[in-house]
């Protein structure tokens, strides 16, 4: 009822009677008093006149299911959602609803993250104003599909962060995607898998959205959207067009990456072209990255011309944080 | 107490005084005597005798870690080992124990399952009689590598069964071990992962050991070493001569399989060279089974000359159940 409300009172600013609302909605008035009052507690400002009605003045900082999903047409990513205002990592929520048999296309989104983690056990900075949430898959693929699951997280998010901003968003191999040469959204895929098939993965995105500055060590290395457009972001759009380029990116992966997506997927891949470097059993590669496998490895050419196709993402990149 | 008491006992079938004991191991006379009746509770048959002393007569067919790892030299698989009487399944125990931080080369046994399961969630028999036992390994490893871990164990417990028995057990690809045409073993491999690195790998291994009989339904599917040899197994030595295979196949794998390897396996391939069948996504596609690549696919020749690699274990044999 409260999201039904909501809905009516997003209207383009136009006063709503209280007793239109009660009479469209079929409820009392009290009822719609009593909603009104749930909303304004949640952080809606909603202003109040006698003769006209109630008007909707303001939208909290808060995820709202209504606002990310309503009326989505999407049949991948973002079928279901959730939203906890705090839970110790979103990846680990969906695993542990994984195996409780939860569906493919869930989406459990928090506020805040107690124990978020990026790649390799390494923490990551979880604090309001961030977007933090896991996409639940279960696609009918062989395990070493993981990585190119993980290329087209990075991909879509790149695309919703650039449509929304029209910033430079860029993808750093394999997982992050960049502005300049800092971190904007870090990728955290991990699996549960049978030899030949996967069971479900869980693709866990964090997107730095409206933290105005990051702690000493991360400092240089971080961004927000924010701090690159000097402008507060709207999550829950920003939320609802990540969704969007995600169903249709990893829709399209489900049937295997078209080699126009493949392609788009190159053109906003900061690492190609550069120069990396990797260690490996103790040996240093360095050359050129020229290439991503329609598998998702990275070709790296030594200054022999020799190349090494990586799929590890131990990968430094000059010029990038 | 109870195991070093057990292995002073096994002596050649020599009586050995209690007196002995006691001095031997540093314990009272009625601390020797409380472990003798723990074992006889346990069902191994120790006769005594007022000046002899006590004599092992009889080993209880139940999994005994003394018997089965007791001076075992392994680094990769066996590194320590729990047995249970029952559980759900050795590989969610595994997967649990994981999560926990148990760590590689661990053993989890079962004397029975009350939910074993096979590829695909389908159910497994784990009648008693039979060996139900679960690896857990750490690789550091890309996810792709988890089909090169299930043939090791399969070509692992091949080269058991053939030095106990001398039987021609073959391994199908790519987790199952037959005789004649008939199941002897199968092998369910699941990991949890990331990208580009395993967390962890469990491999659950189930051996018709001792059945002299299986129901209806898989009665000519499948078979048992008693009914091969018609000799009863002694199950302990079984298990750790299957560790011993898995040790060494699993821990040369983790360096990237040998040639000489390679060869070995495809040498006890029973698919090498069949004719099979498998569909995918509506299409048939039939041929010989002409190779197996490094990464442990299946290369199918249809009849056209053209060559597919396959990594989906839903592959049927002409000849094998």
């Amino acid at each position: 009822m409260k999201d039904k409300i909501l809905s009516a009172l997003e209207n383009g600013g136009e006063y709503v009677s209280g007793e239109e609302l009660s009479k469209n909605l079929g409820v009392s008035r009290t009822a719609v008093w009593k909603n009104i009052k749930a909303l304004r507690d949640e952080g809606y400002i909603i202003s109040s006149s006698t003769k006209r009605g109630y008007r909707l003045e303001g939208v909290p900082d808060i995820l709202n299911k209504q606002l990310i999903c309503g009326g989505l047409d999407v049949s991948s990513a973002g079928t279901d959602m959730l939203i906890l205002k705090t839970v110790d990592s979103t990846n680990d929520e969906a695993k542990r609803m994984a195996a409780n048999g939860a569906p493919s296309g869930l989406i459990i989104a928090a506020e805040n993250q107690t124990g978020g983690k990026g790649r390799l056990g390494r923490s990551w900075c979880s604090d309001s104003g961030g977007l933090y949430f896991t996409l639940l898959l279960r696609p009918e693929l062989p395990p070493a599909d993981i990585a190119g699951i993980t290329l087209s997280a990075g991909y879509a998010v790149c695309l919703a962060i650039r449509e929304y901003t029209g910033l430079d968003a860029l993808i750093k191999w394999p997982n992050d995607v960049i502005i300049g040469n800092r971190k904007v959204c870090g990728i955290l895929t991990e699996m549960a898998a049978q030899s030949d098939r996967i069971d479900y993965v869980v693709i866990g995105i964090g997107i730095n959205v409206n933290h105005s500055e990051f702690p000493g060590e991360i400092k240089n290395k971080a961004t927000s959207l924010f701090i690159e457009t000097g402008e507060r972001i709207d999550r829950n759009k920003l939320f609802r067009l990540v969704i969007e380029k995600l169903d249709k990116v990893l829709g399209s992966f489900l049937f295997s990456l078209s080699a126009e997506d493949m392609e788009g997927f190159k053109d906003l891949c900061a690492t190609m072209g550069r120069r990396v470097t990797l260690e490996r059993s103790g040996v240093t590669i360095s050359g050129e990255a020229v290439d991503i496998t329609s598998s998702g490895e990275l070709v790296i050419k030594d200054d022999n011309g020799k190349e090494y196709n990586i799929n590890s993402g131990e990968v430094s990149v000059q010029g990038i944080y």
